[in-house]
Parts: structure tokens; sequence; C-alpha cells
């Protein structure tokens, strides 16, 4: 076992299945693209362990607590996790955190951008460790996101090719 | 003539000609930067062929469809095209796409962001086949866009330096 | 003194102090991540040259207009310059600069994000010259900001590692 996924097991985590959407849904994209050192996390949402879409969705603020903001910010995380674990093979080859593009859903008014997206930094630094784990990061409020959901969050990261 | 040319003149695409904004608009910056084996595209609106802004403008779900969003997307694609090759002199140079960010200008609750930017993505995969052109994606939506545009898009390529 | 270090003096400016952010704030990731010849530098706020946000907060548009807007672009950059100063050393290591996303926390129906990261861009190309300083780039409207502060930029750029 990889000391990430022994990481991964300690903490009780689990990265969840590949995101399953409505029928007829068409993904032209890949969740993630690997070239060379770098591999590119696309936009990943909240996810359950299935893949499905986790619940509440809505806008922080209004729909759901900053705290459920946060915890949303976890499972995509976790999403984004199981995405690069199935196209890396084993995420000890993830070298180094890079960018992370943060994405909340927020209300009008609600401006905690940071305390939701706290929820995927924090837990990508508990996995990797702050050498491994610490990256450049930006959290936004946006309009809208597809399916309603609360957070999208999309990164890079260096890998061992 | 190179082997995209070939394929975009098959599919009877044109990419568009150089934005042309308002008079007295600065753009203190570059369509596309190239260093290395990477292009950067910076965010790139709908054009006519002839680089004029294309029309309808406005926000997606008030005054645009989302089939009409798509189509907008589509043009998107057309205009960074256009700037790739001016800037890499030959679009065969591009060996393989990376990451796009998709931004809708969306009305308030109207999310279908992913059905607007696969008018993106779905092009360049066209044009570039499934090996180049599938890329890592996030699809969202902003509140305003430059010009009151309904998409603007932008994106990094590998490319052969 | 570096070249760059030197053209900031000349011009005036001072880059500023770390980011001073209210007790107990959780910041679970660094203003620049540098790996090989990247630097990746967090989205930035506005700043006095203590580190302090800056004034006025709020939205372009409705608290801000649009050229004190531009005016909070030019402290983002500031605030930039500072933390790549601190994390690189030297800003004369920055061989060019690649991709900036400028997000503006725009009022709604105010759209003139473009004139507002000129802020940004600007003085970019000022202190670099326009064959280092020039850079792919997007300027959007987003929701909300963290701290309602009007504009929030990220951006990546070369060094010699």
């Amino acid at each position: 076992m990889s000391s990430i996924e022994a990481r991964l097991r300690e903490l009780g985590l689990t990265p969840s299945a590949p995101f399953q959407g409505p029928p007829g849904l068409r993904l032209p994209f890949t969740s993630v693209r690997v070239r060379g050192n770098r591999a590119y996390a696309a936009g990943h949402l909240p996810l359950n362990p299935d893949g499905s879409l986790a619940s509440p969705l809505g806008k922080i603020g209004l729909d759901l607590s900053i705290e459920q903001g946060a915890q949303a910010a976890r499972l995509v995380a976790l999403a984004m996790l199981g995405s690069l674990q199935r196209e890396l093979g084993d995420l000890d080859r993830i070298t180094s955190w890079l960018r992370v593009l943060g994405m909340a859903n927020m209300a009008p008014g609600f401006n905690q951008t940071s305390a939701v997206i706290n929820g995927f930094s924090e837990l990508i630094v508990e996995v990797f460790g702050e050498e491994a784990g610490i990256h450049a990061r930006s959290a936004i409020g946006v309009a809208e996101l597809p399916f309603n959901v609360p957070v999208e969050i999309e990164a890079e990261v260096e890998i061992r090719p």
C-alpha cells in the first residue's frame, strides 16, 4: 500500500467513485489530464462515496451554512483524490500540490469564501503533509455552478512522470 | 497545409481574425503567451469571423438560450484557434490541450454551465481528436463579463517548442 | 540592488508587507508556491503598504468607481510583488509573466472588468517591461470575494530556478 493510501486509511478517508451524472449528460473533457510532470484536475464537485452528487445542493448562506460549505469542499477533495488515484495509479506519484482555484456558490452578501475552501485545503495538507500539500490558492464566490452544487474546485499538481 | 488546418477546412470552420475592440480600448496583455513547451491563451470572447464581437450579447437564460450560449462558446473556440494560429504559426504545433476554464454569464437561477461550455470542448475535440484535444475543464457561472459577452474561456496547451 | 528593485524605486512603488488578516483567520495555503521554473501566486488582495486590507472595500459600480477599482488592482500587484520578493529573494529571478486571472467584485450590471484589471496589468508591464511583463489574462466579474475586497488576482510566472 502506498504511503498516501495508508495515510488516508489512518484518517478514515475514502476517495470517491467516478462522478455519476444524470442520464444523457455529455462530458467532453477528462477529470484529470496528465502530461510530463504535471496533472491538471478539472473542476470537481462534492460527491458521495459512490460518485453521486452529495447533498445539500444550493447556495452557501442560503441553503447551506458556512460549515456545510466547508464540508462540501472536503467532499470535493475526496472526489479529486479519487480521480487522481484512478488516473495516476498511485497517489504517491504526486510530489507537490501547486495551484488550487476554489469556486464557492455564495448567496448574495456572503463572502466567507476562505472559510469554505479551507475544507479542501486543510484536508489536502492533512493527507499530503505541509511540504507536498501546501499550494497557492484563490477562493472566490461565483454566480452559478453546475447542478447547483455549493462548491467546485480545480487544481494543478506536480507528479513523478 | 498542416493537418489541423486541413481538418478545420474539412469541417467548414474558420478561425476568426484578431479581436476588434471599441476605439480607445486598452489591452495591456497578450492573447497568447508562449514559453518553452506551453502556450497560455488569455480569456477569449465570442467573435465574428472578422474579429468583431458576436451577437447576441447578454446573460444566458435571459438574453440567450442555453443553445445560443453553447454556440457562443463555439465562437470562443474559433477566436482562440485564430490567436493560437497567429502566435504559433501552425496549429500542428499543439501536442496536447491541458486545461480549460469556461466562464459563462448566467442569469440568476440558470446553472447549465456544462451544456454551455460543451460548445467549446466539443469543437476542440472534434478538431484535434480525442487524444490531443481532451482537456481538464471547469465550467462556472460568473456575475459579469467584459462587454456583457455571454462566455469567456481561457486555456493552456502543450506545444512543440 | 536588483534591476527590478531599482525600477520599482524609480517609479516610487513599494511592494507591500505580508497580508495581515483578522485574528484567528486560518490560511492553510501559501501566497507563492515555487517548483522548478514556475512560481504560482495565490489570489492576492489589495493591501496597504503595512499588509492591512486597503480601503475602500465593496463592489465596483456601487461602493467604488471603476477608477477606484483599477487603483485596487494596482495595490493587488504591489501585494503580489511583495509575496514574490519574499519567496524568490530577488524579483530579477522572474523571467516571464505567463498567466493572470483577474477577478473583480462587480455590482450587478457593471461589466468593465477589463478597465479594472488593467490597473494590475499596466503596473506589471511598467515594472518588468513589455517582453518579460506581458501575459495572457482573463478579467471576470465574480459574485463575492473574501472580506468583500473589490479585486482578487492570481498569476503564474516563469522563474530562474
